[in-house]
């Protein structure tokens, strides 16, 4: 299949970002990282979640960072829960862009993990989902399917536990009456290679024909952008990808190998325009958010055309 | 065309990470990581460079460190002269397993940067070498083609300015009546994109239909593995590879975008297995090498497997 002409890039990195380093950065600094994103082009930005604030005090002040960002038209500001409380706490606070997105796990034992409830009666409380949103006024926009090569708990997952989560899917649509616009196959802690992510993408739309595919990868084991070169040979055109590779932990050992970040936002724009595929994003300014990025942290961070710099275009008159 | 079934890589870190380092790394320490990297497997190492030791102190040791090794069998020790003076050096200093190796450049203006001369001017010094190194009784092994795909001077380097320095190699090879058995492609700034590689290998294929074709990548835009994914698709089963990355400077500054390191080389072992391709590498001690590399040079270096740790097996038992 053809490289698409264009893809859709949304940003998770500060969420991804701070919800992994230490509490305290303050809400003007995050929110003038969202703003230097959205002048950058970045249309849909995740920018905190709506957890509990005992496990993750990072992220407990969710509401006044939301509320501090000068808004940009057209930028959807979205956010993350995982449960009734997160989602009514996100409802509550009014300039939250509420999205209708599933989560479905193809790691039972990770599952199991994060939320307490193995990868089936996960899945089936996703149909309670289903209906809030619509009480809600939400149409479901997106599922994604955590986990969806291995995990750290089972290693990898196969192909048919996998097909086993988008067959459930597919039924749900078909019980609840809706059809799911995209679909994520998300790495959550980097077991992808390009051989399973084209594998794992016909999967994904022989079971799901009508979804629009979107990976979210993690670049773990140093391979996030060789699959997602694969990803966009397959066609795929939407990714998720963190400023400057925020999400990273440098001070996690291997045990905690999940803690890499998302696959970086400049660097894959960068992969996309050498390859000639319209990302919509400005470039230079993408890799000013992602230099203020590095400054709040106050450490080096993963993204390399940040550190490198874009290469020069061709000087005429230097050729022999 | 296929994936290879199998690939040779050549170890590049000892000599590119402690070039690019401050001066003073013991002997001690810089031999036991090159006997690390031979108990992993690699047999093919580069271990210093033989030059001005007033502009590169770095490698003012460069004898002693080849003497201070303990060697295995079978690996091939090797060094880098970039004149005569340098070969002189590398020829006196007894372990050194010499190589007959020519440099090209398809950048004019690096060539004159780096050498002082332009590059046809230096693709013609290259025919003195050939005839130096048949003096030496060495053969004739490889040629390189530095800035194959761009460099920081002339920014995208033409297909023609490649095809102009490949013609030029069959050329020598028909005159000096030698048959040139591998042929690299150096991105030595980091220029390359996944269809430029596969561009160029095609080129050179076309050119020189009897070469082995190898890639020496350097990761400074974040597109190293992706570009290394897209040459292996094209069978290419020669690469030079950097243990832990090294050779990257985070001290550099964008203006010296050309100091970030090889890939990793064990990250493209990784995704060599995971590809199914045979490296005939132990990966696990391959990471041990690059703990070691991390812990002599005393900071992070940028390898991601390292951190991550390799991926566990799937567990027995623990599906659902």
């Amino acid at each position: 299949m053809a490289l698409p002409a264009r893809v859709e890039i949304h940003e998770e990195g500060p969420r991804e970002g701070f919800q992994i380093e230490r509490p305290g950065f303050s809400i003007a600094d995050r929110a003038s990282l969202v703003e230097a994103l959205a002048d950058a082009g970045l249309r849909h930005i995740q920018v905190a979640s709506f957890v509990n604030p005992k496990r993750v005090p990072q992220m407990a002040d969710a509401a006044e960072l939301f509320a501090a960002i000068r808004k940009r038209p057209g930028v959807r500001y979205t956010g993350l829960w995982l449960n009734e409380q997160g989602f009514e706490r996100a409802s509550a606070t009014a300039p939250v862009d509420l999205t209708g997105t599933l989560f479905f796990y193809a790691s039972d034992a990770f599952s199991r993990q994060n939320n307490g409830k193995g990868m089936r009666e996960l899945a089936e409380s996703q149909r309670g989902w289903v209906r809030r949103y619509r009480e809600h006024g939400l149409q479901i926009e997106s599922a994604y399917v955590m986990t969806a090569f291995g995990c750290n708990y089972e290693g990898e997952i196969s192909e048919e536990r996998l097909a086993e989560a988008l067959r459930f899917i597919a039924a749900l649509q078909r019980e609840e009456s809706f059809r799911l616009p995209a679909l994520y196959l998300a790495d959550t802690v980097g077991h992808a290679n390009p051989r399973s992510v084209r594998r794992r993408i016909d999967l994904a739309r022989e079971i799901l024909p009508h979804a629009r595919i979107g990976l979210h990868l993690h670049d773990t084991r140093g391979l996030g952008m060789a699959n997602a070169f694969a990803a966009l040979e397959m066609g795929v055109d939407l990714f998720d990808a963190s400023v400057a590779g925020l999400g990273g932990c440098p001070f996690c050992g291997s045990e905690h190998g999940g803690a890499a970040g998302n696959i970086c936002t400049e660097d894959l724009v960068f992969l996309c325009e050498q390859l000639g595929i319209e990302t919509g994003l400005d470039l230079p300014k993408l890799l000013d958010a992602a230099r203020l990025a590095e400054r709040i942290i106050g450490r080096r961070l993963e993204g390399k055309l940040m550190h490198s710099g874009l290469p020069l275009t061709v000087r005429e008159g230097v050729t022999a």
